[in-house]
């Protein structure tokens, strides 16, 4: 599209930072990643947006540096949104906001925008996770904690049958998966007309699911969708315009939907890089074909795991996580020896979170099963040499 | 650091998005970029980023792709923190935080944790953006506007002698410069202990500033820092923990400083580009060379503009924008194919703001004196053409 004049080069620019002497990457160095988040993305989505960095498509530009409402990235914004739509089949009734500040922003935002002052929110509590969104919306209104799984030392989920529901809350929250804890949902609660607020940052575009049962559904970007410091929600329009008078303008759901979420300047780079996993993803045959991926590289995992003596994880099988998967050495002195030699071997990352310990591998969309073979094959291994 | 495992290839990711064909761009087909945000950024950070975008120096992982805390990208974070500080020589008692949400979010932020709600807070109006701000302090409180522009048109800036300071304001905010309208102060006002909070979005990191100065500082990233979705703020320790019971903990400044920016997982990306800008802008000679750098371009492009009857620049002398600056053609008709030779010549993006019209050219710290010369050039040669 650009033509340059003259070309005369770019005094400033042209002085800079050194570049290491190959300029591009050996994709063939590229180690398992096996980060609880920010996560690996598709090898595939790097390439892309490393051929793009300088110069999107002939404009002379990168993505970075266009305005975000120039033509071209009010395109790239919309294609992503529309990929999205089409991989969660996301109804028409439903909004898509591109916002910043992560899930624990969500967690001030979502009662700010949903629970009136006199009202009740019901919350159930399975990790961490849940726990902080608890701990936030506590100041902010009353909340019924309905259901938590601490009795079950956090290794299960209770039953709905076991759930203390309001009479009339404003929504009930949960955690769809606990990156820290390896525990997820395996069902969707049924709680009538109460709108449904999930926090699906591990687990969203993992496996199917009908969007049509939630209210409100929330993701930090940095697991399945793309980099940090985007998180995506979607969120029924009937649910939007209920914001109290004191939640700031940028935590307003209804002001980021009326302006396409660019109130402001948006992540433009994090939403671009998002549609990039979005095109990978449809690619790759959508959400259901990550659901088969996901389910076979879970039960590879988890069969190895209980299948041995050496290496144990302690939730219960119906709550186990596809997404992160802890577990613990038979004996905890051979941790750093069992890192150490991962480590040595390309697979990154396995060392569990400071509150739980052990070990813990997430497995996300972009870690292909040959991860998961890499990393079954080095656990059994070191469990002959240590075991 | 990390060996790779068999080589088997990474089944899933292998497939993925088309890559076009050049992986590397040509960077003499780079564009000279005007646009007011975001912006241009030097091609040799841009470089730099692609060139370990898949592999940063060696890990087999992209910075996108790393736990925010691991060493690795502490160290990133760090070093982009030290950088900053060295260039702008901070004081220890400054902390320096590197969030999300933009400057928008901070026109809520700032009152939630400096304005105590039986507070009142002086503003000054001298454009648009400082508009924004003031809407939305009066939202959390009392806000005094000591002094508009409205009466000069916003063509120049009211001089200290004409402002109606508060007896006791919890702070003075304003804008040193205005992106839309092109006004900059060229001097700091002097308000005694009130803590003054400065909007420095557009044009940060663009001359010397003596931080001891200022109570608290912030700047959009996508005009002088990096890409979009990261604000950074400077703020007097002193300041810290007055937050109002009612602010969110993602917005609570306390909480960002005490956790180093890390309270949730930031926008490590962002973060990492920022610390390209900032290795870079050492690399030139720092504020002080991008300052001389920066007078020579707007004198050239003022001089150029006061010289023509073609061209005009309403703006009082003393508050032009080095940055930012703004023009109207004589004949506004002619204004689409004045863009339209532009665009054809890749000098790109020099609509004006729908709220104002005309011209604006943006030549921040990325934009080279070459670049200027391109324009005053073309403009020279339209001029020469229509006028």
């Amino acid at each position: 599209m650009a033509l340059l004049l003259g070309l005369s080069g770019h005094d400033v620019l042209s002085q800079g930072l050194r570049v290491p002497d190959s300029r591009v990457n050996d994709v063939s160095k590229r180690a398992f990643n096996f980060c609880a988040g920010p996560a690996a993305l598709p090898t595939a989505v790097l390439e892309r947006a490393q051929a793009e960095l300088l110069d999107w498509q002939g404009l002379g530009l990168s993505v970075m540096e266009m305005s975000h409402r120039s033509d071209a990235y009010v395109a790239i914004a919309s294609k992503a949104e529309q990929d999205l739509r089409d991989l969660l089949t996301i109804p028409d009734n439903y909004k898509v906001l591109f916002l910043q500040g992560g899930a624990s922003q969500q967690f001030a935002e979502i009662p700010l925008n949903l629970l009136p002052e006199s009202g009740v929110a019901d919350y159930i509590d399975t990790g961490i996770w849940s726990r902080k969104a608890i701990d936030e919306a506590r100041r902010f209104g009353q909340v019924n904690v309905a259901a938590s799984a601490k009795p079950y030392d956090y290794f299960s989920i209770p039953g709905q049958n076991e759930w203390q529901l309001s009479e009339r809350a404003a929504y009930l929250h949960y955690a769809s998966n606990e990156t820290i804890g390896g525990v997820q949902f395996d069902w969707v609660p049924e709680v009538g007309e109460t709108p449904l607020v999930v926090d699906m940052s591990s687990d969203i575009l993992s496996r199917s699911i009908d969007v049509s049962r939630y209210g409100l559904i929330y993701a930090g970007a940095q697991k399945n969708i793309g980099p940090s410091g985007l998180v995506v929600v979607i969120v029924r329009e009937d649910l939007l315009g209920r914001a109290r008078s004191s939640c700031p303008t940028m935590l307003d759901y209804k002001v980021a939907a009326d302006n396409g979420s660019m109130y402001n300047t948006p992540a433009t780079f994090s939403w671009y890089l998002a549609g990039l996993v979005f095109e990978w993803l449809k690619e790759q045959g959508g959400v259901e074909a990550m659901e088969a991926r996901n389910r076979a590289k879970k039960d590879l995992l988890y069969s190895f795991i209980d299948s041995s003596e050496f290496y144990a994880n302690p939730i219960a099988p119906n709550a186990r996580s596809w997404m992160n998967v802890p577990f613990r050495l038979a004996d905890e002195r051979l941790d750093k020896a069992f890192l150490a030699g991962a480590d040595a071997r390309g697979l990154l990352n396995l060392k569990g979170h400071r509150s739980v310990g052990g070990m813990r591998a997430s497995i996300y969309n972009a870690v292909g099963l040959d991860a998961v073979e890499a990393l079954v094959a080095y656990m059994g291994e070191f469990e002959k040499e240590h075991g």
